[in-house]
């Protein structure tokens, strides 16, 4: 069944003001390509953005973090290994972490590995129809994306025109966003490291994760409304990201 | 002799329709500093970058694209085995590849292991003149470049105030671009992946060429009118290529 | 004792005119967070960056610079080895280096290596109020940011709301840049490339390091006076580097 509009809606609102005040850490695994605008991203938030991945150092920052996102883009060796060493850690230290399986469709041992990590407890799962569909071995229409968050206890962030977030129980369909954000390298990237943010401050994960996708939905059309292109829209969604506040969050969320 | 101007300009024109329509796959084997620019210039034209280095993928995402980049910018010992596996998948695949050799002035390994590469055939090589005298063993100076390109079977794009692109037979002189471009980091690299987006979609190596730096130099043009320094001018480049047209392009290419 | 205010700005200015003249190599081992960022205020400026490390030629391009930025952000492997190789060659070439010891208040091994760095002879160390605690085992109140200074006979720039700058005989004190310059990632890792920059072309090293903070702190009210956000003060801010004149930078500068 669906989610309450109006209950997500003003739970996003409460978990933007607590990023505000909280200032999460949020350590991050993720692909060189996305790091400076994920970084950015995430410090527009509220939020405080860590990113080493040396094996002899991830378990210290992510001990001290208040979430983990786990990104799959430039998979290397290295990678993989912190991988491994940061979702034991979280696991120990009760840390909600967030899977983004980059581009699994186009690499076989990527999409092996990634099944690997959705088994271990992901609090969300953020990918597209492509990646959903390489994962799970099904499209992503009907029931199926319900059934997987259900089979894997994960909540799935399914994104692209629209959004859909599941729990398996509960559904959100956002409708925020721009056509230009597409076009910007690593907006997906940046979507579940604010996922993560989001999850550092709010337990109920279908909430916290539709919050992130509203967020950033909401700086996108503030920010294509002012853009002549994707350059000037990846500046102004972090300008708008930082501006951003409860009123502007509940009068554009469009969330069915 | 030099290639006739008015069809160098009108392939320009065809590469772009054929880019925007046709969205190749554009894999990069790039520096650390011009991963996330390159991506957004590649996705503002209309290609589809992807960046993996990683011994175990990069082929399968090699198989899977239209055209290849081999930058040595950043040159680690995971890079260098990327580029033999991808150049040797690309070879299989009959992928088109561009070399840029970033800096090999600067280094003595790096510039061996270049020559080994321009002997695998790429399509294209994309230099500044430091560079070339490095390779060349002589300055860009007379038939330097032309016997270059003829000897080695392959495009030379010669790029500066102004690029000159040079197949052995054919030569285009490229005015275009603004000084600004000088001042933003990885702007080479940049001109060197809008050019196999353009080997993408057009055998004829020549008019890709000249092509990817046409529009790369129109685009910079439109940016410094509108921007105050290299800051915003990186923003606005993104924005202009984005916008870019059969008529702004026509209308502004100088092409001798 | 204070450095005298208006000598410490005319030299500011002089380093500047001498930046813009010599265009001083700056090679930079960082993070690859701060890569792109960090070469585009360096290119802003005048200076030329180049961010190499692997081991084969790091050698190579510490020789041929005027400066080296040794920044321990997302610290690996082969950015350990690459450290000890370029301080080596910074020794042997005389190439002064500055130490930004990024985040080692949250990693004890980096703790650890940073210590041993301290004692290899940079001429800077730029870093925050937590990291020189973590680094001294004292807070950076009263005496203590001189008497490390003196101890390790660098010049120690605490950086923050106001900048600290102290060589254990003098101290400037800087009050320029906008708390919207906290909030954009890798500000601080700029902060010392710059002062890398500074010391290329200017022997005092108290000077060298106040340069570069005013500089950044002078361009940095420069960008926000224009900007929105966090967004477009990243780009504001690198136009204003490029910019940057004498007059404005003796006009504006607050040191005392």
């Amino acid at each position: 069944m669906h989610a309450p509009q109006s209950e997500l809606v003003q739970a996003a609102a409460d978990v933007l003001a607590r990023v505000r005040e909280r200032r999460p850490r949020v350590h991050c695994i993720t692909n060189t390509v996305a790091q400076a605008f994920t970084a950015n991203v995430l410090l527009a938030l509220g939020a405080v953005p860590s990113m080493t991945i040396s094996p002899d150092e991830i378990a210290a920052f992510v001990a001290q973090a208040n979430a983990l996102l786990v990104n799959l883009g430039t998979l290397d060796g290295e990678r993989r290994e912190a991988c491994d060493i940061a979702i034991e850690e979280a696991g120990a230290a009760e840390v909600p972490w967030v899977l983004d399986p980059v581009f699994v469709d186009r690499s076989q041992p990527r999409a092996a590995f990634a099944k690997t990590l959705v088994a271990r407890g992901p609090r969300a799962l953020r990918l597209n129809g492509a990646e959903f569909a390489t994962l799970s071995g099904a499209d992503a229409g009907g029931d199926t994306v319900a059934r997987f968050a259900r089979d894997h206890g994960c909540v799935v962030a399914l994104t692209g025109a629209t959004d859909v977030v599941d729990d398996g129980q509960r559904r959100a369909v956002i409708a925020n966003g721009d056509a230009l954000m597409a076009n910007v390298t690593a907006m997906g990237c940046a979507a579940s490291a604010l996922v993560a943010a989001c999850l550092a401050v709010e337990t109920d994960a279908l909430r916290a994760t539709a919050a992130g996708l509203i967020m950033l939905g909401v700086a996108g059309e503030i920010a294509a409304s002012r853009a002549r292109g994707p350059g000037s829209v990846a500046v102004e969604i972090i300008d708008a990201l930082h501006r951003l506040d409860r009123e502007m969050l509940v009068e554009r969320a469009r969330v069915t």
